[in-house]
């Protein structure tokens, strides 16, 4: 299970990792490069191509399509200089996931 | 570190939990009731929010733009059927993170 | 034939007459009243909502989402001052309409 | 006056001329071409880029990214059979342009 926290974090050091490396080593030190509107224009395309995907009822097209917008996301927070976790601390506080939901959630499934 | 992992899936759990319960019990079951298009609604709203809220250079708006617009994102695969964990997997198979890049990944941070 | 340019161009200037009026007066001026970005949502859920209306291949739901996706449009263009005639020249320049492909285009019909 | 409205219709009678051709002998028949995901993608690729370039007030920006969306519109128009007439005529149904409206309107400017 912590594996995927792992993950999240290590892609999440990866992409800061880029922030100011020569334009031309890599995908995202170039989308840092060419600054902000270039990242939104991606995130924007992305969330078209998951809208799309969906609609075809593709789902390797939705999984592909969806981690391309979490990536673009990632890339954005860290623009930003938002960590992953401030973003899941968010998504964990709004949904109101207590000890007590956590373990209907955990009972349905 | 585990944390962070355990409350996505914990999250994506509950979101699966709310399929066929009673639409006026939760937002998620309203969703789930409406179909679809609602759900992808949604998506497109939260990226077209979190593409004013980045141009506004407004991190609190960001942060909770960017997780609004995750959260539609796991309905969208809680609709689907694909688990949270394949979209992670999708994003470390993409991003190519080997031990190597892992490593340097840390090291940056 | 001139009845659509006069027709878009009235409607530009109803939307025109709406700055700076009550916001509870009309759905336009609630929009001015409220700034830009409220204009900005309404366009981002307004596309996302013509992609779904044309990946459902519904002609009335295309008809009318696009009408919406303009008629918002048409709302950031009086926002930032730019005429109708404009955009309609510069739609004209781009596609390098000459009298030579007009003709052209009027025997393919 | 007339102009603009001619103008649109002459560009939607090239749009729609393009349908079947060769998609080497024009950008508009390799749209077709590649099929609806295809216009789509555009369509929510410009949008994301009026988007931008309202946040930027930037207003050739705004003026040339809104004649993209409304371009990208008009071939989504052709792929299902709709005439610009018929999103002109809705965009005035549901204003409610009344000649008392447009007196008003034409007061106004």
């Amino acid at each position: 299970m912590n594996t995927s926290a792992d993950t999240l974090n290590r892609i999440a050091a990866t992409i800061e990792s880029r922030k100011g490396q020569d334009a031309g080593k890599s995908y995202v030190a170039s989308l840092f490069a060419k600054g902000p509107n270039a990242i939104l224009k991606k995130l924007g395309e992305e969330c078209a191509e998951t809208l799309i995907a969906a609609k075809d009822q593709d789902r390797e097209a939705i999984l592909h399509e969806t981690a391309d917008l979490w990536f673009h996301s990632m890339v954005l927070l860290a623009h930003a200089n938002i960590r992953i976790d401030e973003v899941i601390a968010e998504l964990a506080r709004r949904e109101g996931v207590s000890g007590h939901d956590e373990k209907a959630a955990r009972k349905a499934t």
